[in-house]
């Protein structure tokens, strides 16, 4: 009984333990080009917002701890250092029912992030591209060009390192 | 030589260890209803995004830990508990240069709060209302009824607590 305890406790505590840490990320797939969700994404902080006209959407551009230094860095000129990731939360536009000129977010569309590796991901920019789609968050493509189709768009932002995205000011 | 070491070093130290804390936030004013500014609101994590046509602006609307962990509980009646603050950070449109079809934002507003308290703010629906203007977060008005103002507006908001924000989902 003893030795049953004392195999026993650890392992519930352990379990205990474990439980928070076990999040949903861990069943989420990772991107066909072997991106994986990155963990905790939700609680990272912001570096901007943005609402496109052309496709409806409203989103939240967060930053992993990399990211926010370089966009609150204050330089002349912004770098994205080796694993810096921009995630963008992304929503159809909806209509505040409490504020009929207040366009917020309805249906979650997708969570897409760029991971800077100038190396591994010499081909697209320098950057890793991948995108989840749902709150189930299921990998968007099976296409193993998903990655160029993405660059190819973000070819527009060529003169900001292929990053849309210019952090707002913060107080 | 020791003794001036000995106190020295500790002074030293202190000091070191003081600066990061000594953020801007310990100069900023108290709104005239002698609400602080909160310190570390940009590091704080996303409720929702909207942006009004009504007067040309988006915002971001964070949380402290506990509006987070109230507005993520994914229960039936969202309840905010005292201490929950929400705060926007507002923002006039822009266009983006890479993307016109996207709207950014611009120069910085105002940051704002609503500071969970049922029984210390009765008169305005159980909120703490202050908003700081631009960059430098001055208190944005010197009316000491300016909270009343608020409370005015946000009655368009009676059946969700005076709360115009709805959580946006999240995966």
């Amino acid at each position: 009984m003893k030795i049953y305890s004392k195999i026993f406790c650890p392992t519930v505590l352990c379990a205990l333990l474990y439980i928070p840490s076990v999040s949903h990320s861990q069943n989420i797939q990772a991107s066909v080009n072997n991106i994986d969700y990155p963990k905790g994404l939700t609680n990272w902080r912001v570096i901007s917002t943005s609402i496109r006209s052309d496709n409806n959407t409203q989103r939240v551009i967060l930053g992993n701890s990399i990211a926010i230094k370089a966009a609150r860095a204050n330089s002349d000129k912004l770098h994205w250092p080796k694993g810096a990731i921009l995630a963008k939360l992304v929503w159809k536009n909806d209509t505040l029912a409490t504020w009929k000129a207040a366009t917020v977010p309805g249906d979650f569309v997708h969570a897409e992030i760029m991971l800077r590796d100038a190396r591994k991901y010499a081909t697209t920019g320098g950057w890793g591209f991948a995108r989840w789609s749902g709150l189930d968050l299921k990998p968007h493509s099976q296409d193993s060009n998903a990655a160029e189709t993405c660059f190819a768009c973000h070819q527009a932002a060529k003169g900001t390192d292929y990053v849309f995205t210019v952090p707002a000011k913060l107080p």
